[in-house]
């Protein structure tokens, strides 16, 4: 069974044990998607109302984009746990012979490329969802403005997890390459992705 | 049945729809639950390990501290929804006469300070959750350090959320003693946990 499948309270528990997973990664995951799904919950609180019938179209592909990045959030918590076991399993490879000593170096590195995959779509999608919370802070319900705080918050966090576990892997990751690339791809999302979700949280805090 | 003790892909689903319940205050305290869980796992991981061998007891108490406080939170999820429905009624009720104006309004003030309880509540315990994370920057293995990052990261989320739901009611209420005593309580330990918090991330990237 999926982890997302199983209960709030279960999933709290298994994040609390020493199993390897759930672990920062697949927490970063579920905090970016109910951040988001306070996104599509703003724009549910505002389709319809004749104060907001100029944003109406609008809204409607907020919401769109909203339930599509919940959905591939959500289920990214499940496919950061399988992309990190077979990392967690590399780590107690032997090292005694040469050849032993290389191949755990090979496998480790293969790993750690695999494991930074999710961290990095984290990134990627929290980004987006905080672009919605920015449109929706002024066309969405007012009487909804503070749940665009919370979902801006909650998001604010996951990205910064997210790149936290991007950041764990790429320290240890030898291919200089892939490490510019990330670098040069995913860093300037998380720098410009809080200072939005910082800029919407004020509006909110204004307008309360 | 509790909304805790359904999947995580249910509570998204229904944090997105239009339904009253949950919102912002009931993501807020599964997000502090989360970001709570991670230090009881950054303990598991670290107890048993010689190289923190005399922080042993010390990170058994915070484990402790942390595995109450996670289910404080997981339980505020509902009692959030509960203490919300009867506000979310209450705004319906009529004021055709002077007799129903002065009703609703009366019912009002109450149901806003029942509302106001939980995200109270949340506040205080992220609050003291992220004081745990702050002491395990240091106690805990390095190997789980970024899952201090992300659970201080999660609690910062969770005690402003809670925050701009405390703000929300009390901007509301009219009896000035309760509003005094909520922003004399409540208001410095949003400074002081977002600042702790921000402190305890900033060391744990310095780490990586």
């Amino acid at each position: 069974m999926k982890m997302i499948d199983g209960s709030c309270v279960e999933f709290a528990d298994k994040l609390a044990s020493k199993a390897a997973v759930p672990g920062g990664g697949g927490a970063a995951a579920l905090v970016g998607a109910l951040g988001t799904a306070l996104a599509s919950m703003v724009v549910n609180l505002t389709l319809g109302k004749k104060k907001y019938a100029e944003f109406e179209e609008i809204n409607k592909e907020i919401m769109a984009k909203a339930l599509k990045i919940q959905e591939e959030l959500l289920e990214m918590v499940d496919k950061d746990a399988e992309n990190f076991l077979p990392l967690s399993k590399a780590y107690g490879l032997p090292k005694e012979t040469e050849e032993e000593k290389k191949y755990k170096e090979e496998t480790l590195e293969k790993c750690l490329i695999v494991a930074c995959g999710v961290p990095v779509d984290i990134v990627k999608k929290t980004y987006e969802a905080i672009l919605l919370h920015e449109e929706l802070v002024d066309k969405g319900s007012k009487l909804a403005i503070s749940d665009v705080g919370v979902g801006v918050q909650c998001l604010r966090a996951a990205l910064i997890s997210g790149w936290l576990n991007v950041l764990i892997n790429i320290n240890m990751i030898k291919d200089e390459a892939y490490v510019a690339q990330i670098n040069e791809e995913i860093r300037p999302l998380v720098a410009k992705g809080t200072k939005i979700a910082d800029e919407v949280y004020s509006k909110v805090e204004e307008m309360l």
